[in-house]
Parts: structure tokens; sequence; C-alpha cells
């Protein structure tokens, strides 16, 4: 079938609308309409060219939100209407990462989704009879796409696409951060690093778990309001503070924080968000992705002390389990997506929200199909 | 009173053997006749003059065990003659640290501690009229030596002192590293790199939860035989394998290792150690201390697949609580402590004890009073 899609021809180039080929679903995938799609950091730092594992021409996009129209052979936990979410970490419930109960990083379909392919080693899409490579294991940026079963979230009908699409990825990122990572308890003391979208996550996150004191850093005084609104107590401009920024931060938490969270992929910043944890229990967990080749360091002080280093992706969500919980509390009212959603335009308009997130003008564009 | 020490007047030097005067115990302070006590590596680091920290002239020792002479007032735990082992991270069960229920690090006695001075910021050691430093709360390389009632564990009468000595510092750090900071499960898979006297406490400490592969790393292979004896199943010597470790350790245990354990204080073994676990849910537990202004580092991308980084003192042990079980354990065979002991001398000997260490000839030298 023909769809209508923004194609990344080539690192480094705006994005192409074009009119791709789809083939339907072949066993265990499943043929999804999207009707809404969030523009990521990620899919800017692949489309850079930076990212190594980037691969052209594809069709990006991973935050996405639809309606399953059709399934393939063996698909039994989806049917044609249902409301979807696209995950681009799978949960298959089968393999020795999900059985493992420890991670959400499902392997099941890792290698070839790695390489831009279905996991039958083919890709769904071409372009003028040329093979277009899937992303992430998602492409969003079509008005079809197709997955494989255990990359889609089955979630309620009454959830309106355009704002849940953000599950799919900022959402879920910054509040399982919290929740599932970094298990931040009542009561506890929270700095955050960056408040893009993710932070502001991680700050609601925060908020919802009943956090007392919820610290943003950033250089931009510009969020300092929007983050007060997702539950921000004390906003934390590096540039004006004097001397270190570490020592600054442990003062202000009497003795470090229970939990920081770096949210932006800057390595100094990694460290800064360990070292401002307190002694003896402080977690600090990077979301962040930095770029290639880049390395963390402190001295082993920091951690023979007490303070823990961990990492997430995705929040430490099992998507098809919790993907449908988060949208719930969005519908509940529990989470605030709306305000964070600040640019709405169609598949035409697609590289505009590149350049509002580049000008950091945006804190989220959803394209709308 | 007078009493007899091993004195390290100097950094650098060998210990010598004086008559020193001790004053009594004062507000909250227990006289305690040391029975017998560990020579460990942190007392030849601080001897070596390398430690930023280290005083002098002091009398080192932190791994004793003795027996109460005399409590000063207001102590109410200990009396004359109860068996006890010196803790240099005290108990006091009510600080911020001791009440977050997260960490051992008990901070009440800290700063004093790390002056070298009694909790009033006095010493009671003191030669020819020039006083002593206290070292690490403990001084245990003295026949009698004064300590807060909140440093010492009370332990069974019937446990004998040139054992469990060593529970005072190398048992409880290998042993509790694993079940207190890496809570290690049964049937875990653990990679221990170093097989000194931590290593080898880690090992145990892994056989007793019900680790199924317990892998040791060493460059010397004589020391597999005592691991094997200890519970380690498979023995790495690096400079036997081809190529990287890193990979040779991920294949060996099909994926990565549930949990490992840095024991020797190298900043290249504890990233050898971070990434040598296994993606998803591996965790990385420093116990080795690396030299003053070292740094450890990685690519973040571990973290972020779910590796986790993490350090310890003491094994997480809260002292008074758990060193007293640690004892039951080696009283009712649970532990084996014998064999780490391979020399045993009285304190005019000590400095033949470093040396032994340096030479890497014995697991654990024991001075008897």
């Amino acid at each position: 079938m023909d769809v209508k899609a923004a194609v990344a021809l080539a690192p480094g180039q705006p994005l192409s609308i074009e009119k791709v080929q789809l083939e339907g679903p072949k066993t265990g995938e499943v043929l999804v309409e999207i009707k809404a799609t969030g523009v990521c950091h990620t899919d800017a730092y692949t489309l850079s060219g930076k990212d190594p594992e980037g691969l052209f021409p594809a069709i990006l996009g991973h935050e996405g939100a639809g309606m399953v129209v059709e399934v393939g052979a063996g698909v039994i936990s989806l049917k044609p209407g249902d409301h979807v979410i696209p995950l681009y970490i799978p949960e298959c419930r089968q393999c020795e990462y999900c059985l493992s109960l420890k991670t959400n990083l499902c392997q099941a379909v890792r290698a070839t989704q790695g390489r831009g392919l279905m996991p039958d080693g083919t890709s769904r899409f071409s372009l003028g009879g040329e093979k277009l490579y899937h992303y992430m294991g998602t492409s969003t940026f079509s008005n079809y796409t197709v997955l494989p079963e255990i990359s889609l979230a089955k979630i309620r009908e009454d959830a309106p696409f355009d704002k849940v699409c953000y599950i799919g990825c900022g959402v879920t990122t910054g509040i399982g951060a919290v929740i599932n990572t970094a298990k931040v308890e009542p009561g506890s003391k929270v700095i955050v690093f960056g408040l893009g979208g993710i932070g502001l996550n991680v700050i609601q996150g925060a908020k919802m778990v009943g956090a007392d004191m919820i610290i943003g850093v950033d250089i931009n005084p510009k969020k300092r309001s929007l983050a007060e609104k997702f539950g921000m107590t004390h906003f934390v401009n590096p540039q004006e503070v004097v001397g270190d920024l570490v020592p600054y931060l442990v003062d202000l938490t009497k003795g470090g924080a229970d939990y920081t969270f770096e949210c932006i992929g800057n390595v100094k910043l990694m460290r800064q968000a360990l070292e401002s944890c307190h002694k003896g229990w402080g977690v600090s967990t990077i979301i962040g992705v930095a770029g290639a080749g880049e390395e963390i360091s402190t001295r082993p002080f920091q951690l023979v002390t007490g303070r823990v280093w961990k990492g997430t992706a995705f929040g430490g969500a099992r998507g098809r389990t919790d993907v449908p919980k988060i949208v719930d509390w969005y519908m509940d009212g529990k989470i605030n997506i709306d305000d964070l959603i600040t640019h709405v335009m169609p598949l035409e308009k697609i590289n505009d929200a590149f350049e509002l997130m580049h000008q950091g003008e945006s804190i989220r564009s959803v394209i709308m199909f």
C-alpha cells in the first residue's frame, strides 16, 4: 500500500515527504495507522549523522500513537481497531531479560531492530523500489507503519492520540526513571539536571511520588516557570552560582540529594549529578544520551562512600505493562502532558519541529496525521 | 597507665615498639585490652605515607579483638569482662546516617576520628609526654586502647580472639559486600577481581548465599587452590587470556556476571569489573581503595543499559549489629577464617607482618599480645 512518510534520505538533510510503499504485516506483525507522533532529540541525533548506528535512507520517529488496522498470522493480543502506542523497547515476556524481572531491556528483536529491519530480516518500507530502513522498530514518521506485536502497548480508546503519543518516549522515560529505576520515596530530595522535556517529566514524577525538595538545574532562566508548574521547588542557574556547583547543591540539600537525574547527555553534568548525591545513599541516574565515545569519570571514593551510579532506558518501563498505566494516570489527571506539547503541526511541517527543537523554542512538537 | 604499642613515628619507617602512656576512659569511652590484631593493607597504606589523611606519630591498627577492662561514665551497653571487636565505623543508632536505614556510615565520631582524636578532641595516647594520634578510632597495635562505646561490637565469649579479630575488617568487608551491598542472590554468577584476603572473603560470602558460578581473577596462579577451597568455581589468569579480558569474562558467564567485585584498588580493574557485568542488571561493587586522586571511567552507555556501579566500606555492615552475627557464623562453621590466617606473631615481630604482606607471602598475619 502507498503511505505518506517523512523520509530521512541522508544524514544532515531535512526530511523529505514522500509517497512510500508499505508491505502488509507478516506473521507476528501488526499494521498500525499512526495518528500522532512526537519529534524527539533522538530522532534529531540520528538525523544529524552523529549516531554511529544510524542507517539511511530510513523512516525515523519513535514516539507515536495510533490504531491497529490489520494483524498478521499468529497475533493474538491485538485486533483491528485497538488503540496502541509503539514501543522502541518491546516486551516479549519470554526472553531471559523479560524473565529476569530486573530489567525492561527485552532483547527479543534487538538484533534486527538495530539493523533497521523487521524480525525476519527484511524491511516493509520501500521508495521507488529501494528499501527504506525502519528506525527503532517503530518508524512513526509515517501515517502507516508495521511493528512486531510485542512492540505495541494496547491503551484505552478514550485517550487522545495527540497527547498520549508523548508517553511513547519522553513521559515514560522521565517518570519511569523516578519510579522504576531510582525508586524515589516520599520525602526525598531530588535534583534534576536539565529542564527540557525529560527533566520536566522527572520533576512531575518526583512530585507524584511525594518528594519534598525538587531542585531544577538549567542555564536557561526561561525554563523556571514551567518547571515550577510541574513541581520544581528550587531553581538553580549554574551561571549564577559563585564557585563550584556541586558544593552549592550539597549545601542546598543539607548534605546532598537523595536522588539526582541527568537529563541532557553531558558527561560533565553526569559527574556533577553523581557528586551532588548524599554520602551513604544518594543514587544518581543517567537518562541523557552522551555523544559517541564520550566517557564519565569520578573518584571511586564517591562510590565507596555509598553513592550509586546507574542509568535508565525508557525509564525502566516494561512497555506493554507500564505504558497503559501511564496513559491512565494522564486520563486521571495525575500527570500533565498538555503543557509539554508546545507545538502541533502536520507531517508536511515536520522539519519545522526539528528547527524549533534546535532553537530551544519547543518542549515537544507533535505531528498530527 | 603504661601500655605496649607499635608506634608509627613517621611515614615510611618501620613501627617502633614502645612503652606508651594511655589515659583511662572518659565519659562514653571504654578501655579495652587488645588480645589479637590483624595487620591490613590499610595500615600499610597509611604507614607508607601515601594516605593524604595519615597522621604521625600514631598508633595504627584497626582489626582487633579484646576484652573490656574499664568503662567510663555513661557507658551502659558494655561492662568489664565483655569480649569486643573494635569498629572503625561506629554504630551510634542515633545519627541521620544510622537512622536512614540505608547506610552503615555512622557519622557520630567521624570528624574527630579523622583527626586522630577521641570525640572530645583529645588523644588518650602519649609517648614521653608527646601526644600520639589514634588511628581509625581503634589503634589496635597496642595491648590496651580506648574507644567510644559506639565503636565496640560485643561478641560471644567463646570465640577465639586470634581468629575473630579478622572480622574487625577483612572478613566483614568481603562477606558484607556480598550480602549487604550487592545483595547477591542464590544462582548468581559472580566475578571477583583479586584473590587476596578481601577477595577470598567475597568468594566465601558468594558461596554462602548460593551463587552458582564464582569466578576468581588474579595474575598469580598460586592463589588458585585456596580460592577453590573457599568456593571459587573458575579461575581466570588475565595473563593467559588471549585478547581483552572483558569479552572473555562476558563469554564465560554467557552474557556477563550478575555481580562483580573489585578487591584490589586498581581503577583499571574497576572499569573491567563494571564492564564484565551483565547488560540490564549487572551490579559492580568497588571494595578496593584506589590511590589518592585516581579516577574511574567508563562510557555512560554501560549504565544506561542497566549496569549499576556502587561501592562499599566495611561491607555495608552495621558493626554492633552485624559483627556479632558474623562471629556466630564463624563459630557455627559457616565461614572459614582459620585458613586465611597464614601467620601469627608477637607484637615485637609486627614489622615482619608488613614485610610478608608486601611480598605477597601472607593472606593475613595476626599479632598476638
